[in-house]
């Protein structure tokens, strides 16, 4: 249901490919509709759906997180990142257009995150929608997800410790995860100070879970199921949960994960729900 | 003095370079600091001047818009675009550090630009603000300069009309510097419907006659004066105002877009002084 809305709010939110740039717009539609998870925006709903918010304005910021998780994932599929030809079961974007116009889309993606933030009331007020401005670049930035990047590039072919490897994933899948929670949360009336550190605890713990999973389903499963290349992490010598632990012990540790973000949301009770579903959705997924 | 002012505030922006990650830092304090002519902080704070505008609020909106302009710099020289290893009499950043690092610091840069608007006070009130930051991202996309980038590629090798190539330097450089005036002169008090529209032209001409000058550059000058290879629209075969106009009427053009857009400052006077000299040194300027 919400990933239906979602794509039906992000088929709105994109230009339309009879536009020009038509080749660009064309390359942007592709690499944002028709595919993915929505595991970003499914955490925004769910967040609002605690905090009453109107479904009209998570929709907004929770397609604004899935554009800047559509271009990473856009540019880190490039040849000089990660060279990757397959992902959500389709070919990726630089192989489908080429290089330069893969490279522009994700360029392009990304502010358009913040322009429909900065055009919709998504917000009580005003200053509340320029701190879901700030989440959201702090969250895309140096010190977020591309620096998660980079130190991802900087590892492969190294040996992380647990707590390295950890650094590593709070910034590049958490930080944006720990983004879809909080601006949907703000979406609705904005949760105290204790509240707000609740939600961000079951992020940050849901964020690494994630993380765990997907490095446990890429040693686990197939190309077919995955729709994006197996194995590659082992291919490419990167440390990763299974390669440090082990499979057995890494799922303990997703299990122990997803029941210390169920814990950090009990006081929020029914509300919460979605929350808590969520985070065994994440945990037992197959893909 | 308002290039060292500017360097010292992108010194301040800028994550410092011993702070993790350290490489994407790095590079991304190359790419932006010690060069450039800065014209779009020049044309903030010169319409920052015309509203009265705080010039600690200018610096602010002026880092922005340079820190998306040296972006798009970055992934402009890369291997799949342009696959220059020149730029500001310095290796271009991808030749300096590595592919993967030039894509990350570009990509970086960018929510860098929205989260120091985001951060700091830079109008009288929220709205403007935010208003701001639309303006800005709406400037950076796919109806913008991304935009006109995807223009640009698709333009190689091919024959543009003379409304055809106005129509991709509007969006490619133009849109970026229509920014730069628009947002420094938020910074003030905001002008009256009429004025906005004296300032929009404004800056339009000046756009324009600044891409006009850069291909009479790329024609007559050195590499060695420029500091990034020169001649090279004409090996890429890329349509210019040089190629469509030659370089006599391509000079003229320029100085009738001069002409221009200090007509259409003329109303503000005095305090329109600085837009008028900057009229002037984008037009005569030898590199």
């Amino acid at each position: 249901m919400v990933q239906a809305r979602m794509e039906q709010a992000l088929q709105r939110f994109l230009p339309g490919s009879e536009i020009a740039p038509e080749r660009l717009h064309c390359a942007m539609r592709y690499a944002v509709l028709g595919g993915g998870k929505r595991v970003r925006p499914l955490l925004a709903f769910a967040a609002g759906e605690l905090t009453g918010a109107d479904p009209a304005r998570v929709e907004v910021v929770a397609a604004a997180v899935e554009m800047i998780h559509a271009y990473s994932l856009v540019h880190d599929d490039m040849p000089c990142m990660d060279n990757d030809v397959l992902r959500r079961g389709k070919p990726t974007c630089h192989v489908e257009f080429d290089e330069a116009t893969a490279l522009l889309a994700g360029d392009a993606l990304q502010p358009l995150a913040f322009q429909i933030i900065a055009e919709h009331a998504v917000a009580d007020n005003v200053g509340a929608q320029i701190e879901m401005v700030r989440i959201l670049a702090a969250a895309s930035g140096s010190r977020g997800m591309a620096g998660g990047q980079a130190i991802d590039l900087a590892s492969v072919g190294t040996t992380l410790s647990l707590p390295e490897l950890e650094f590593m994933h709070i910034h590049k899948t958490g930080a944006l995860i720990r983004a879809a929670v909080a601006l949907g949360a703000r979406c609705g009336h904005v949760p105290e100070t204790g509240q707000l550190e609740r939600l961000e605890r079951y992020a940050n713990r849901v964020g690494l879970a994630f993380q765990v999973i997907d490095d446990v389903l890429d040693c686990e499963a197939s190309t077919a199921t995955l729709g994006k290349t197996a194995g590659k992490d082992a291919a490419q010598e990167k440390p990763t949960y299974v390669s440090i632990l082990g499979l057995a012990r890494a799922r303990a540790l997703a299990d122990e994960l997803r029941r210390e973000a169920q814990a950090a949301v009990v006081p929020f009770g029914e509300k919460a729900a979605r929350l808590r579903e969520l985070a065994d959705y994440i945990v037992l997924r197959k893909f």
